[in-house]
């Protein structure tokens, strides 16, 4: 088993905080003694962490992240790659789910504030860029992941949204469909709107329309959202053949509302996902779907917010950071029948 | 919008922390100034959170949670029912993701004690008690969930692990498997060791046995693990008709080895999980498994904790709250051909 700080303190019969006073060459402790428990810690093969410097100095070494709902694998995948980047550079996380409340938002904000994080990850879409000032005054740096704020005082890191769009609606069309509709999380979200626009866009080049009804969105429970607003989209009487699905939890729940009405997938309905976390690929049938290069975005936005830290606000950089996403192609789409 | 506090010190010329300490009656601040601030409040609909009022208390409202692996659904999924239900009590929660190694244990624990956490839930197993000395030792309480600590000082709040090996056991004995392989996470871990304990007692009724070389356990990378291990054990002669699968990230892994090898499930492989994650109703086919109730076991953790906080040491519960699991039968399980 590894040693552990509490191991040296027992081992040297002092407490923790003097084996870490040692360790940053602080405290009144004899130069005797000193040598005595550096050379515990050589017997023991304790490393100190980085944690152990921060109880003696000014930065706390710890970054948080803000997330919308950790109980979507998305969120989840991204929470660990931030929190393995973190670790490898020194930095400890704590991670915050706000369930896309402004109340849990701006109480979040202000719990993370008052701990002293050095800086902060955001994945939470933000109506309210206010609810930033208390760490914008601090200079706390800010990346906003995977969603852009309206604040310009956040660095985002983001996948193109709109290629992505684009790559599936491309997918959908090569492969015959011409009736493709779009369900979303939210409009309010920039990604999503990205997402459509790409959507759109590739249709237009291909001289069809995406019309308004074929346009559906809103509610915070995506798996039961993306059953429901299939359900009312797969209404017959010029249905459309094929949906892309702004997340994987609304794809499946897509699968789900397919499976009630029995359209089989992808025989009588195509559907597209995005973000392609675990569940595209253990869905029955597996999930065609728009890669996020989530474990990417994660060591990206931590490296930036690290790069960042202790830099005046005025010397911060203000580039965004955007990554290509990737065409997964999986057994959800077909040509339509 | 929701008015914040920031809406109302705006609107107020004041500071937030003003606004704070008119909302807790302290501070020298005039009766007609603090009279002001308060019609500002009513007019902008502002009701002040919690978190306002410990600005100034000595509570911090928040509690920790630690788990092993936030990209695990289950963990993730916990996380959520333990913020909502510490949400709807007024305290804020901050996760930590331990990635089951001792130094990030370590990491973690000494962070949370110095940000002044009420409680912690710990849902993360531990070779090494003396990590929760800091925290004993200044009278945080501690409710270890879906895990048993060595240490006397966590309240657990537990499935019944033994009972979920016993209900996987017999639903596939019941169906005339006598040929069980178990693939678990860690024999270090008390949940692992209690299902197959189960296991092994159904069988053992059965008149049957668990022989050493059908149980296999190791590894992190769960889903990974859970293919290797599946791959290993189901190699020819003699090999298993069934497996039971300590959570349902291992019978996910157990699925893809049965894919490489052309064994239908369930025809020619019946897979049992544990959980009951959403991982489990999407997969291909849909996964029987025994359902942990990770939404009561996170509001119980919660409830209890609460009820601990602020009571000394000597008072503390010693029970240990043991919540009942289900078998839910879905299509990975049939007779033996």
């Amino acid at each position: 088993m590894k040693a552990t700080i509490y191991d040296v303190a027992r081992e040297a019969g002092v407490s923790i905080a003097t084996v870490s006073q040692v360790i940053n060459g602080k405290g009144k402790i004899s130069e005797e003694r000193r040598n005595e428990i550096f050379g515990i810690m050589a017997r023991l093969d304790y490393r100190p962490s980085v944690i152990a410097a921060a109880l003696t100095g000014k930065k706390t070494y710890t970054l948080g992240l803000l997330v919308p709902d950790i109980s979507n694998p998305f969120f989840a995948e991204m929470a660990r790659a931030v929190e393995d980047q973190a670790h490898h550079a020194g930095y400890s996380v704590v991670i915050c789910s706000t369930h896309n409340e402004d109340e849990r938002i701006e109480r979040y904000l202000m719990l993370l504030q008052q701990k002293s994080i050095d800086g902060l990850i955001i994945g939470t879409g933000m109506d309210n860029n206010d609810l930033l000032t208390p760490l914008v005054s601090k200079d706390i740096p800010i990346v906003s992941i995977a969603r852009e704020t309206r604040s310009p005082h956040t660095l985002p890191v983001l996948v193109n949204d709109y290629a992505g769009g684009r790559l599936a609606a491309r997918h959908l069309l090569e492969q015959g469909h011409t009736r493709i509709a779009v369900i979303a999380e939210s409009l309010k979200v920039s990604s999503s709107r990205e997402r459509i626009r790409g959507v759109r866009e590739a249709l237009h080049e291909a001289g069809l329309e995406l019309p308004d009804a074929f346009v559906s969105a809103g509610g915070h429970d995506l798996l039961s959202e993306g059953k429901r607003q299939a359900l009312a989209l797969l209404q017959p009487a010029e249905r459309p053949t094929a949906l892309f699905c702004c997340n994987d939890l609304l794809a499946i729940g897509a699968l789900q509302a397919a499976k009630e009405l029995i359209l089989r997938v992808p025989e009588e309905l195509s559907i597209v996902g995005f973000d392609n976390t675990i569940l595209a690929s253990v869905t029955d049938p597996p999930l065609t779907t728009i890669a996020q290069p989530i474990e990417e975005m994660g060591k990206l936005a931590v490296d930036l917010l690290i790069s960042e830290l202790g830099k005046a606000a005025k010397k911060r950089t203000h580039e965004r950071t955007v990554i290509e996403p990737e065409l997964v192609v999986r057994s959800s789409t077909a040509a339509p029948q």
